[in-house]
């Protein structure tokens, strides 16, 4: 069944539990989906039609139940287990999110990191030592890794998202500047601000251009 | 006419030009869309429709010259100007922005950074000398800026997301662990790792269900 889901609508779970978390925070039991809509800025229709997709949740005129929901969404994104996470480079962005404590929420922790730089290799962030890249892939497949995060330069990306595929990974928060290909079974999610930066830039221009005219 | 130009057409266009960096970067000088396609990872038919939002490009049967594709793309998404930008939060991952080489592209330069802790107001990172909170709206408006990058904590992002657009910003990359809404006269990106884990997780879940039925 879960083939079918829509992306879009998969991602927008996370986004309706952390606001159901907010309501739990503030002693709320009961919320309607119109209230629910505020909290996430998703319609109450669009909620309605979302959760249709996992099943009948909410009693008609009262609302949804907000610590059930919460577990129902926890439970259906994979959130109720722990997941071990490699990353990949440990330069300055690697260093920051070995040490950001923000980064790693419930659920997920980094077991190892791993770098080329000799200079890096051997040395202890927040408590992991790196080790050198050579070992990555007999890591994954003797630790049943399936989540990796790639903090490396663009150049060196492309070769080691194969490496890792081919060694088990099935999901990759990637922070290298390149768009890669993976197989379908392999999700992949690109964090990118350069990116970012430059699709926001297309607006501002856009805003010069009338003032100008 | 560019207000028709639909997001995602206008999220693909760094893309593109990213790819025709790396074919300058190996001496090619005419792209067919069929490789430029290759290059991206976009279907060629895709390209060809999402460029000729923007006029006519590439010749029949001769492909696209990719110095002046490059120049167009860079003129229509406002990179061949230089746009400051202000930091708002100086924590770990503010630090980490404000010393990360790669994070800063051409077109885009810090020139202020804010926080609201009195131990690393006055400080300097990256040459910068970071400036009480309290000033950022007059910095804003005195300095015309228009593109805010947000590092700040979940509780205290919402309503200094108001007091930016109020002073003048039309461009937030949001760190933040929330989903603002902002007026439509505003872009806003989110940069969130954690959002991003929790939708493979999803992904990941599916894949042990089916293994262990």
């Amino acid at each position: 069944m879960s083939l079918d889901i829509p992306d879009v609508v998969i991602e927008r779970l996370p986004q309706y539990l952390r606001s159901l978390r907010a309501l739990k925070n503030r002693n709320i039991a009961l919320v309607s989906s119109a209230d629910l809509g505020i909290e996430s800025g998703v319609t109450p229709a669009q909620i309605r039609k979302d959760l249709s997709y996992f099943g009948k949740f909410g009693k008609q005129g009262q609302g949804y139940n907000v610590k059930a929901l919460t577990d129902d969404l926890t439970r259906i994104l994979g959130l109720d287990q722990s997941w071990p996470v490699i990353l990949a480079g440990v330069g300055r962005l690697g260093k920051a999110i070995l040490t950001y404590p923000d980064f790693t929420p419930e659920g997920f922790f980094i077991v190892s990191a791993f770098d080329s730089d000799p200079v890096i290799v051997g040395t202890d962030v927040a408590e992991i030592t790196i080790r050198p890249v050579e070992q990555i892939n007999e890591y994954i497949k003797e630790n049943n890794i399936r989540i990796a995060i790639l903090a490396v330069p663009g150049e060196s990306a492309s070769d080691l998202i194969d490496q890792l595929v081919q060694s088990g990974i099935r999901a990759i928060l990637n922070y290298a500047p390149i768009t890669p290909n993976v197989p379908d079974n392999v999700q992949i999610q690109n964090i990118d601000p350069v990116h970012s930066l430059q699709t926001m830039t297309f607006h501002l221009s856009d805003i010069t251009l009338n003032t100008n005219s």
